[in-house]
C-alpha cells in the first residue's frame, strides 16, 4: 500500500507519558481461543490499571500459567498459557488479586474447533481472484456508514478520501454476481477497525486486532461473509498488515514498552529500497531506514524483534484464521517487515495450517528484487523466507510494455516472454499472484489508453498465464482512472449504493461495450473454472517472432493454445513451428467465440488479438 | 561476436563427399605435447589418405597406446595415448603400416614442461585489462601483410571489411605504452589462423587451432608476447571460440564424419535467444535452434556432443596455455554452446590449471539472464556451469543509463546501484569484468554523446568499482565511433603504422583534450595498480539519492571513498549519512587532483563528476 504521507507525526511517546485512564481490567486478547490446536502455546495480553501490581490465578484441567511477564508500562501483563492435548472445550476464570484489593475476573473461554472440510482450504492457481475496497463496493447496511464516537464521522462520495459507506453486507449482496463472474476466491482491502481521524476507508492503519470495523459490520458479519462465500464456491483472503498499526491503535495509546514500536529523534520515514534488504555491499543505516523507517506519519512502525508484538501480531492472524475459517492472506507491504520475523511466521503458519496460502505483496523493479522474497534456496540468499507467492509485479510490468510498447529484442511482448523464462528463479512460480492493476495502481483500461482490442488481449493473458490471477473489482466492466493525483482508481461500482443513477451488476444497466468485456471476462473465467488446463495444466510458451507470442497450457486430456498479435496489423501465422504440442490435433475451438478453426497449418490472426484455442482431434 | 551474417551457406557436405587429395600421412595434432601433466590422457588427430587403413604403433617408456579409433571418414585416426607419471621427455615414432604400403612415420615429441610462477598466473580483480583487435591496433611487420597463398589477399585500411595489418609485433612494439598506462592484463581478440576468403581480420572464424594467423605473426612470435608482457608485469588473455569454426577450417574440409556439425536441412541460423537456455518453459525446437542453429553462414556450428568435437576443442586450449604459458581465456559467443560440454570443459581447465582463469562473454539483458550462467548453486538451475565469472553487460547497461538517463526511482544511477546491489546472484561478483565499450559495441565517448565530463565520470567508476575493469583499446584517447552500421568502433589506433600522420601514443601526438583523457585514466589506473584497496578492498553502496551516488571501497589499511553526481548542478553533500566509513577519518585526497579536502562534514560536488577520495586520519 502506498499512499500520501499526511503531514505531522502523531505524538505517540508524549501518549506513552500520559496514560489514558482506563478501568481496572480493559481487556484480554484474543478474547477466546481453542483446544486442539497444534501449538499448545498461547499468550494473553491483559490491559487494565496498574494490572502489573496484581497477582494471577488459573485453574483448569489441561492448562498451565507457565509465564506472566511484566514489561515496562504497569498497565500490561502478558500470560503465557500452555494448553495441552488433553484440555476440553470449556470456560475457566482467570483471576487477578491485588494486596488490600477487589480481586478482578475475566472468564475466558477454550472452544471446540470447526474442522469442517470447506474451510481453511487454500488458494492457488486453480483459483481467479477478485479485489474489493470493501467501502467502494457496495453499500449494503446504511445504518453503519456513520458510527457514533469514532474519530472519522464524515461520509462524502464526491471525496476520494472520505468514506463512501461500502461494507460486508453489500459484499454478500453481491456474491452471485462474482460466482456469475467465474470468482473463486476474494481478496478484500483489510476490515479491522481503522479509527483514524482521517482516510480510514482503506483500511491499512488497523486500531484493534480482533474487531471488524463497525462501519463494515461486524465479526459475526465477517464469518458470515466466508460462510456464504464457500457455500458459492468462493474463498476468502483476509488483507494483512505486519509492518504498523494506525497511530490510534488502542495499544500504541498506552504501549506496553517504549520499544513497541520503532522510535526516532525526528520522524523518519522508510526509504522504500528493497535492494538494501539483498543488497551484499548495503550500509547497516540505509538497512535500518528502510525496515525501521515508517510507512507514513499515522503508521507507527511496528518493532518485529520485540517477542511481544510478535505473539501479538502472529496470534491474531491464527485467531482470524480458526474463527472465520478464512482460506488465504494477502500480507501488505511485505518488504518493510523485518525478515527474520517474516520468516519465523511464514513457518509458523503453515506449521498450524498446511493447506492455507499466503501472498505478500512485493511491489518491486526486477525479476532479482521479487524472486529474492519468495521461499525455498532458489538464490543465494543465506535464508529462507518461507513465503509461497508474491503479488507478480514483473509479469504486470511485462503485459504493460507488451501492450503499450514496440516489439524489439527486449520490448514489447519480449519483455513479457523473458519476465516468464525468468521463472527458474523461484522455487514454483504457480503460486505468484499475477494482475492487471489493483487498489494502488492506474486501473489497466487507462494504461493502455482504453483500447478495448488490448483489453480483452490482457484479460486473455491474465487467466491463461501460469499463477493465481487477481482482477480488481470493477476491471470486468472497463472502470478507468488513473491513481495519481487523485486515487479514482477506488470510485464506486456503480449500483453498488440504492439511489444509484446506472446499475453495472445488471446486463441492463451496462453499456454494450461494458457488457462485451464483462463477458469476455466472464466467459474465459468459467471457461478456467471448468478446466483444469487453464489451472494446473504445464505451460509451453515459445521465442515470440514478428509481435506474435504463442504459448500453450496442457495436460493428458487437453491442451490449450494462446496466440497473442501484438502488432497493429493483421496476421497470417504457420503452425508448423508449433508441432512438439499440435501433433495429434487437427483443429480448434476460440474459446471466446465457440468457432471452430478447421486447419492447424496456418491461422488468421487479427489486429491486436489473442486467441485462446482449445485444441481438437 | 555479433557481425553481419554473410549470404549463402559453403556447401561443407559437398565438401565432404569429395575429398581433398591429401598426403597420406598430412598431419598430426597436437603436433607435441608434454610429460607431467595432471591429466595423463591426450588423443591425437590423426589426418591422412586413407589412414584408417593403416595399423599404429609406438614403443615409449610411459606411453601406451590405449585405443585406436576409426571414424566415418577414412582419411581420420583417432589415438588414445596414455601418458604415465614415468614418461620422460623425449621422442618416438608413431608409425602407421598397411597392407602392401610403405610404411609411415611421424615423429612424436614429448616435452618438460616450464613450471616458472610467472606464468599461468590467472586474471583477477588485481588487473587493469585492455583489450585489442590486432588487425587494428599497430602494424609491427609489414612483411606479414599479404601472405601468398591465403584466401584474403587484399590489405585496405579504408575499408572496415579488409584487413588493415596490424599484427603481435605491433603489440609487442607498444607493450612499454600499455604498462605506462597501467594495464595489467592483455586480451586480444582472436589470433589463430583464419583463412577464410572475407573479413578474417577479426579472427573469429579460425581455420587452424594450433597456429596462429600468419598475418599476425607466428607461434614463437605469440609466444614471445606473452613473455615480453609478463616481464612489464602484464598477463595475457587468449580469446577463445567453442561454438564454431570458420567454414574453411581444415578439418571441416574433409570432415571426420558428418556429425562434426550441426546439420539442418537448410541454413538455419540460432535465435540467440539466451532465454530458452532458463525457461522452464521452452519447447525443444527452440532449444534446438538456440544452441545448434548457426552463428553466421560462414561459421559452421560445431556438434560439442561429439567426443572427438570435444577432446579436439579442449586438447588444443591445454595446449595453448601451457605453451605460451597464458593467464586466461575469454569465452566468445557463450550462451550458444551446448552447455553440458561448457561445464565438463571449465571442470577440466581448472583441474589442469587451478590458478588459471577464464570469463566468458554472456551478451545479454537482465540480471537472471547473465548470472545463469554463472558458477555456484546462486540460482535454480539444477547444474553448475563452472564458469567463474561473465563480461558485465548489466553493469554496463547500468552505467550508460546512469549517464545518458534522468535520475529517478528506477532510472539514471538507479538502475546501476541495482544491478550492483543484485550481486547476490553470483557466487562471486568481483570475476565479473566490467567495461564500457569493446569491439563489437559502439564506442564509450559515443554513446555518452562525446560528453567529457561523463566521459570521466564513467573511467572513474570502472576503474573504482568492484570487478575486473576492461579498457578497450583507444577509449583513453577518446576514440569515437557507432558499431553501427559500418563496424568504425574498430578503426585504427593512430601512430600504428609507420607514415600515420598522427601518433597517439606520444603526448606530442596527442590534442590537450586527449591528454586530459590520457592522464586521467593513467593516474587512476596506476592509483589503482598501486593500491590494493580499489582491487580488493571491500564495496560498501548507499541508496542513492537526488542523483548523487555514493559508494566505498575499504580494506583494513585504507578507505576510498566515491562521489558520483549525475546532476547537471553543483552539488552539496552532507556526508553524516556515511558515518558508518567515515568514522575515524578527518580528510580526504582527491586521487586525480592530488587535492586535499580538509573536512568531512560537507563536500561540494561539481555537475556530473565523480571524485575519488582517498580518506586520511
Amino acid at each position: 500500500m502506498k499512499l500520501k504521507f499526511t503531514l505531522g507525526l502523531l505524538c505517540l511517546f508524549l501518549q506513552f507519558q500520559a496514560f489514558a485512564q482506563i478501568p481496572a481490567l480493559e481487556r484480554v486478547e484474543p478474547s477466546f481461543w481453542w483446544v486442539g490446536m497444534n501449538n499448545p502455546k498461547l499468550q494473553l495480553v491483559v490491559h487494565g490499571n496498574g494490572i502489573a501490581s496484581r497477582e494471577v490465578k488459573l485453574n483448569y484441567a489441561g492448562v498451565t500459567l507457565s509465564q506472566v511477564h511484566k514489561v515496562e508500562n504497569p498497565n500490561y501483563l502478558f500470560l503465557d498459557l500452555l494448553i495441552s492435548a488433553e484440555a476440553r472445550p470449556g470456560k475457566f476464570n482467570i483471576e487477578f488479586q491485588g494486596k488490600n484489593q477487589k480481586k478482578l475476573s475475566y472468564t475466558y473461554e477454550l472452544k471446540d474447533r470447526d474442522k469442517s472440510s470447506n474451510r481453511i482450504m487454500g488458494v492457488t492457481n486453480k483459483d481467479f481472484m477478485y479485489l474489493i475496497m470493501p467501502d467502494r463496493f457496495a453499500n449494503g447496511d446504511k445504518r453503519n456508514d456513520v458510527i457514533k464516537g469514532m474519530q472519522e464521522t464524515a461520509l462524502n462520495r464526491d471525496s476520494m478520501y472520505y468514506r463512501h459507506g461500502g461494507d460486508l453486507q453489500g459484499i454478500i449482496n453481491h456474491l452471485d454476481y462474482l460466482e456469475d463472474l467465474g470468482v473463486t476466491a476474494l481478496w478484500l482491502n483489510p476490515v479491522l477497525e481503522n479509527d483514524q481521524p482521517k482516510t480510514s476507508y482503506h483500511g491499512y492503519a488497523n486500531t484493534e486486532n480482533y474487531k471488524i470495523d463497525p462501519r463494515f459490520g461486524d465479526n459475526a458479519l465477517y464469518k458470515k461473509l466466508v460462510d456464504e462465500s464457500h457455500a458459492r464456491g468462493i474463498k476468502v483472503i483476509k488483507d494483512l498488515v505486519h509492518n504498523h498499526f494506525g497511530s490510534q491503535h488502542w495499544i500504541l495509546k498506552d504501549m506496553p514498552s517504549k520499544d513497541w514500536v520503532h522510535n526516532w529523534p525526528e520522524f523518519t520515514k522508510s526509504s522504500f529500497k528493497d535492494q538494501v534488504l539483498f543488497d551484499p555491499y548495503a550500509s547497516e543505516a540505509d538497512k535500518k531506514i528502510m525496515t525501521d523507517g515508517w510507512f507514513d506519519g499515522h503508521m507507527p512502525d511496528l518493532n518485529q524483534k520485540n517477542e511481544f508484538v510478535k505473539n501479538y501480531l502472529t496470534q491474531s492472524h491464527i485467531w482470524w484464521i480458526e474463527y472465520a475459517g478464512l482460506d488465504g492472506f494477502r500480507l501488505d507491504t511485505y518488504a518493510y517487515n523485518d525478515p527474520e520475523f517474516m520468516a519465523e511466521w511464514a513457518k509458523f503458519i503453515k506449521a498450524e495450517y498446511p493447506r492455507f496460502t499466503f501472498f505478500a505483496e512485493t511491489w518491486v523493479h526486477g525479476i532479482p528484487n521479487q524472486a529474492f522474497f519468495t521461499q525455498g534456496n532458489t538464490i543465494n540468499r543465506g535464508f529462507d523466507t518461507e513465503l509461497p507467492g508474491v503479488t507478480d509485479f514483473q509479469t504486470l510490468w511485462g503485459i504493460n510494455e507488451t501492450l503499450n510498447g514496440k516489439f524489439g529484442w527486449n520490448e514489447g511482448v519480449n519483455k513479457l516472454y523473458t519476465t516468464i523464462a525468468s521463472d527458474f528463479m523461484y522455487q514454483d512460480a504457480t503460486r505468484n499472484v499475477v494482475f492487471l492493476d489493483n487498489h494502488d495502481l492506474s486501473r489497466f483500461y487507462s494504461v493502455i489508453g482504453e483500447d478495448f482490442d488490448d483489453f480483452k488481449s490482457g484479460i486473455a493473458w491474465l487467466l491463461t498465464t501460469r499463477g493465481i490471477p487477481q482482477l480488481y473489482y470493477g476491471t470486468e466492466i472497463l472502470m478507468k482512472n488513473f491513481s495519481n493525483p487523485d486515487g479514482l482508481v477506488r470510485e464506486d461500482f456503480k449500483g453498488g449504493w440504492s439511489g444509484d443513477k446506472e446499475n453495472k451488476f445488471t446486463a441492463q444497466g451496462r453499456t454494450p461495450k461494458e457488457n462485451e468485456a464483462f463477458n469476455f471476462v466472464r466467459t474465459l473465467a468459467n471457461y478456467r473454472k471448468n478446466n483444469e488446463v487453464l489451472q494446473t495444466g504445464k505451460l509451453m510458451q515459445y521465442v515470440p517472432e514478428n509481435g506474435i507470442y504463442v504459448y500453450f497450457r496442457y495436460n493428458a486430456d487437453k491442451t490449450v493454445m494462446i496466440v497473442m498479435n501484438t502488432n497493429d496489423t493483421i496476421s497470417d501465422l504457420s503452425l508448423k513451428r508449433f508441432n512438439e504440442r499440435l501433433d495429434g490435433f487437427n483443429s480448434a475451438l476460440n474459446v471466446i467465440t465457440s468457432q471452430k478453426i478447421n486447419s492447424l497449418l496456418t491461422i488468421n490472426i487479427p489486429a491486436k488479438t489473442t486467441l485462446v484455442l482449445e485444441l481438437q482431434k
